[in-house]
């Protein structure tokens, strides 16, 4: 099956699961950033990120007597939501390994849709890996990995293919597509659904100063690897490297990568906060301060944004909200 | 014209220009509620409320030759925003007259919607009314009113519309719609349209504790006032008392108000924070206070409520996650 064939696949299965999310947009943006700011909400999707489309693709893609036996995420984060929700609407068990110090509201979350948790001991030395293939031996899951999955790819690209039809709508045949980018599942399953949908739109990957390893990476025609892979205010989107598979997808199709300072990501959150009445989450929030802080990147009089924020906290939000909630 | 009829007719003319809002849930809500609860988010609408299709409706039923003379309103809030935009977009001068002590984002905001701001000295004891004339009489504007209005009821009505067309769409044949209630322009519209499109379906007003006015007034069967109308944390609702033209239609089709504290109010806001998503002011997460908090004053098995955030302050807003924002 071709990539696009599988995006429409999963655009298929996902109809009445995932919420078809609209493109906004606030005068007081475009006015910052210059240009016409379109704003993706993937907060307002099931577990409050576009995770919960590849989770749902890649759990509805199981043959049913697979799927029956289970399914197996590694994920401190919103995969770990998306893929348990999609597991418990197909009614089906998922088991999520965490590490012990997730923060508590993360494990609650993840166990309140309806997956048991197994927590590992990170500090301890204790191997996720061995424990993920321990228990899928055990039990006969099938791993749903985060980024590196064709069919997760696909199900982040039925995004794209949204932003392919509501750009349509608008009368936008150019533009840069600017994408929160961790592993690199939604920016090349973006890029996939564009190339076939909208060629005139071209994604870019997003990511905070410090962990752009996909920028480097595709500036250079390499894959770099990040310093360090903890510590970041963006954990959402944070991972050693871009994927083996969306790697040569983002190479062949995308625009140059651009990179925000945290303070910038603080930032974009208040003023999707108090513009567009939506919670992004640092992570979530890097595309739109792309948009608004470096517009001399971009060109065109269009640009179209992803936001998400799955498991934003209240600390953080206070601390955007004490630097920037001012808006004047 | 009847009821009915004005509301499908500013429905027509809001197409493309308002937001169609969805309805939205989360199973964390529905587990607080004890039965599922659907949002219908008027934060996402323009201007961040409904008062927006108010004022669209009521300036584009306007006769073209009364329209291009232009449109006044006396507001500090999301009337004013929805008026100035929609003038805007019908490319005809507003102006808003709004106390000299507003909060300076909300003077600011409707400038940069494109409105003419003119302040009065509220302490001075200057008449807000007398100034309106004398601009009416001189500039030959037409005067929207925030609530008491028909056309501008037609246009908060058409929420109802949405309201029901969703419902059947996912089979809730009766439910309480809670709905946060100042003059009762969003309430009595959204109750007519209920009345022709979903019978099954009823109407409530949801208010604050001390500016309960509306609940009283229905349980009274007459008009009763606020004893005070300044200081309340949800600003945005609080009027003297129950229009002369909403509080009939009230009367005939809503069943009983609710009223919920301060704190109900901030721990609604930091709820729809962290699991929808979504910004809504004090007033605007009333509603939502009431299907989560008194829920044995409703029955049936789903709940709709509508929330808005049209000028959320910073402040009041880390109040809520500092009182709030730990969802464990």
């Amino acid at each position: 099956m071709s990539d696009i064939d599988r995006i429409r696949a999963a655009a298929a299965r996902l109809k009445g699961h995932a919420r078809r999310t609209p493109l906004l947009s606030s005068p007081f943006l475009d006015r910052i950033a210059g240009r016409r700011v379109w704003v993706k909400p993937e907060c307002l999707q099931h577990t409050g990120s576009f995770k919960f489309r590849g989770g749902y693709a890649a759990v509805s893609a199981l043959p049913d007597s697979v799927r029956a036996r289970g399914v197996l995420a590694f994920s401190s984060g919103n995969h770990a939501q998306g893929v348990a929700l999609a597991a418990a609407q197909h009614d089906v068990p998922s088991v999520i390994i965490m590490p012990s110090d997730a923060p508590a509201l993360k494990i609650a979350n993840t166990r309140a849709l309806g997956a048991e948790v197994v927590l590992y001991d990170r500090a301890g030395g204790q191997s996720r890996e061995d424990l993920g293939e321990r228990l899928q031996a055990e039990r006969n899951l099938t791993l749903i990995r985060p980024y590196d999955e064709p069919e997760v790819i696909a199900g982040q690209g039925t995004t794209g293919l949204e932003i392919a039809e509501d750009a349509a709508q608008l009368g936008i045949k150019r533009a840069d597509v600017l994408v929160c980018c961790g592993g690199g599942g939604l920016t090349s399953g973006i890029a996939l659904a564009l190339e076939a949908e909208a060629p005139g739109l071209r994604a870019r990957p997003c990511e905070p100063e410090e962990f752009d390893d996909t920028a480097r990476s595709l500036a250079s025609g390499t894959v770099q690897r990040n310093a360090r892979t903890s510590g970041g205010l963006c954990d959402a989107i944070i991972t050693p490297q871009p994927g083996d598979i969306t790697f040569p997808i983002m190479q062949r199709l995308c625009g140059p990568g651009l990179a925000v300072s945290d303070d910038e990501a603080l930032h974009a959150m208040a003023l999707a906060w108090g513009r567009l009445k939506l919670v992004a989450e640092p992570g979530g929030a890097v595309a739109l301060a792309a948009a608004l802080f470096r517009a001399d990147q971009i060109e065109g009089d269009d640009v179209i944004v992803t936001i998400s924020g799955g498991n934003v906290d209240a600390d953080v939000f206070q601390r955007a909200l004490a630097a920037h909630g001012a808006l004047t």
